[in-house]
C-alpha cells in the first residue's frame, strides 16, 4: 500500500501533538474552577483552548496543506482531501468533576474517511493509536477487543441519557432491555470506545455525536478487531455528524453482533 | 472529646486496611474477563472477595469485640455498639469496564452512626478520610467542599439512572431539571462523593443505596463542610439502608442548597 510509510509520518506526527495537548491540559485538571466564571473563562474552555492552539500550531508548520476542523477554533482549508480533526477534551463533564475519563482526539480524515486516530488520556498517561492497515495499539502494546457470543452477556456503555432526544431514547432502552441492567454503563464519552478496544466492554453507543466526537475512533476499534458504524449498520465518515446527517454512531467490540445490536435498536430496514 | 484518641488509633487501623484492600484488588484490575465465567467466579467478585477477607482478617486480630458488616461475607457480632462496615469495591460497574473511579470504602459505627469512613481508589492511589471532629483529607491534605451560589450552576452527579425505580426517577429528573444539562454528570458511584468533598462536584442524588454504600461517605462529605441526608432532609444512619427504611441518599457540597434540593426533588413536607 502506497500509503503506509506516510500514514507512519502521520502517526509519528499525531504522537506529538497528543503530547503536544497533554502538556496544555494537564495543569487545568482539578483547578478551581470559578462557578460564577463566565463560561468562556472556565478552566475547562481554557485547556480546550490551549491544547488545540498548540496543535494547530504544529500542523500548520508540518503539514501546511492540509485541512484542519477542530472544536474549538472551526475549519481551516475545508476542501483539502487530508484533514486533521481535533477534540481537544471529549469528556468535558468528566473533565470538569476531575474524572480522569476524558480524552485528547485526533484524527485524520482522507477524502472523508477516517484513516488515523488517538484517544490520549493525559492524567493517567493512557494513549490508544490507529491506523489503516495496522492493529490498533494501548500504551505502544497491541490491543484487541473480545468475543461476545450473544447479547445479553454485553457490557453496553453510553454517555449520558440526556443525550439523546426522546425518539432516539426509546431506541437505547429498546437495545438497553437486551442486556443485563447491571452491565449498562454510563459516563465516559470517547473513554468507553477505547476501553472498548482493548476488549472491556463490548458495545458503545451514541446519538448526536459531532464528526470530532467519533473520527479518531474508527480507526482504533476498527484496528482492534471492531466495528463502528451508525444505527443503520453504515460506516461513519464525514458526513455523519450532526454537521451532515446525524451522528449515530455505534461501536462493537465482536462485528457478528452486528445484526442483533441493530435489531435491538429497532432500526433495521426490514 | 474522650473518643478523640480512640478515633485517631481507628483511622490508623482504617489506613491499614485500605492499603491490604488495594493489594487484594489491583492484580484483578483490567484482568482478562470472561463473559463465558460464571457470575462468582469473575474477576470482580475474586478482587471483592480477596479484599473483604484480608480486611476482616486484621479486624479479628485488632478489634476483636467490634461488629464487622461486609458486602461480601455479611453480618458478624451485629449487636455490638462498635460496627465496622465494608463494601470492598463500590463501583463494580466502573471495575470490570476498567474505569479507576470505584473505590473500597471502609466505615466505623457508632451506634449506628458513621463517624470514620475511607474511600480508597486503589489504582489512582487517591485515598479520601473522614473522621467525626477532623477535617476531612485527600491524600493527607485537608479537602473542603466548593460553595454553590444557586442550584443552577450546580454539578449534579448520580450513578444511573437505572438506579431509580420509576417513582423516584421521575423525583430525581425533577431536580435534574433545576441544573444545567451539560452538569448532570452519570456514572462514578462513591467516587462522586469523593469529589464532592474535593469540591469539584455540588450534589449527589441516589437511591436504593445499602448501609455498605453510604456509610463511609458521612463523614468525608460533612467533614469537608458538605452535608449528606435522605431525601426527607433527615440524617443517614444504620437504619437509612435499602436493608433498613431505604438508602435515598443526597450529599451536598453547599449545606445551604438544602432547601432547594429538596425542593427540586418535590420531597419537603409542607
Amino acid at each position: 500500500m502506497a500509503n503506509a510509510p506516510r500514514l507512519a509520518e502521520d502517526l509519528a506526527l499525531a504522537q506529538l501533538l497528543a503530547d503536544t495537548a497533554g502538556d496544555a491540559i494537564r495543569p487545568f485538571y482539578r483547578a478551581e474552577f470559578g462557578l460564577e466564571d463566565k463560561a468562556d473563562a472556565s478552566p475547562v474552555t481554557a485547556a480546550d483552548r490551549a491544547a488545540e492552539g498548540s496543535i494547530r500550531q504544529i500542523l500548520q508548520r508540518e503539514r501546511p496543506s492540509d485541512g484542519i476542523l477542530g472544536e474549538e477554533y472551526g475549519a481551516e482549508r475545508s476542501g483539502a482531501s487530508r484533514c486533521w480533526v481535533i477534540d481537544p477534551i471529549d469528556g468535558t463533564s468528566s473533565f470538569i468533576v476531575g474524572r480522569p475519563i476524558f480524552g485528547t482526539l485526533i484524527a485524520l480524515l482522507i477524502d472523508g474517511f477516517p484513516v488515523l486516530g488517538i484517544v490520549d488520556q493525559p492524567i493517567l498517561r493512557e494513549r490508544w493509536t490507529g491506523a489503516m492497515g495496522e492493529p490498533t495499539r494501548f500504551n505502544g502494546q497491541v490491543a484487541r477487543t473480545r468475543r461476545c457470543p450473544s447479547i445479553d452477556q454485553a457490557v453496553l456503555a453510553t454517555t449520558s441519557p440526556h443525550a439523546f432526544d426522546a425518539h432516539q431514547g426509546e431506541h437505547f432502552l429498546s437495545l438497553a432491555s437486551k442486556v443485563a441492567p447491571r452491565r449498562i454503563i454510563y459516563g465516559g464519552d470517547c473513554y468507553n470506545y477505547a476501553l472498548l478496544a482493548s476488549g472491556h466492554v463490548d458495545i458503545v453507543c451514541e446519538a448526536n455525536l459531532h464528526l470530532h466526537d467519533f473520527a479518531a475512533l474508527v480507526p482504533i476499534v476498527e484496528g482492534a478487531g471492531g466495528l463502528m458504524c451508525d444505527w443503520a449498520g453504515e460506516p461513519l465518515h464525514a458526513a455523519s455528524g450532526v454537521d451532515g446527517s446525524g451522528g449515530h454512531a455505534i461501536a462493537l467490540g465482536d462485528p457478528a453482533r452486528l445484526e442483533e445490536v441493530l435489531e435491538g435498536l429497532a432500526c433495521t430496514h426490514s
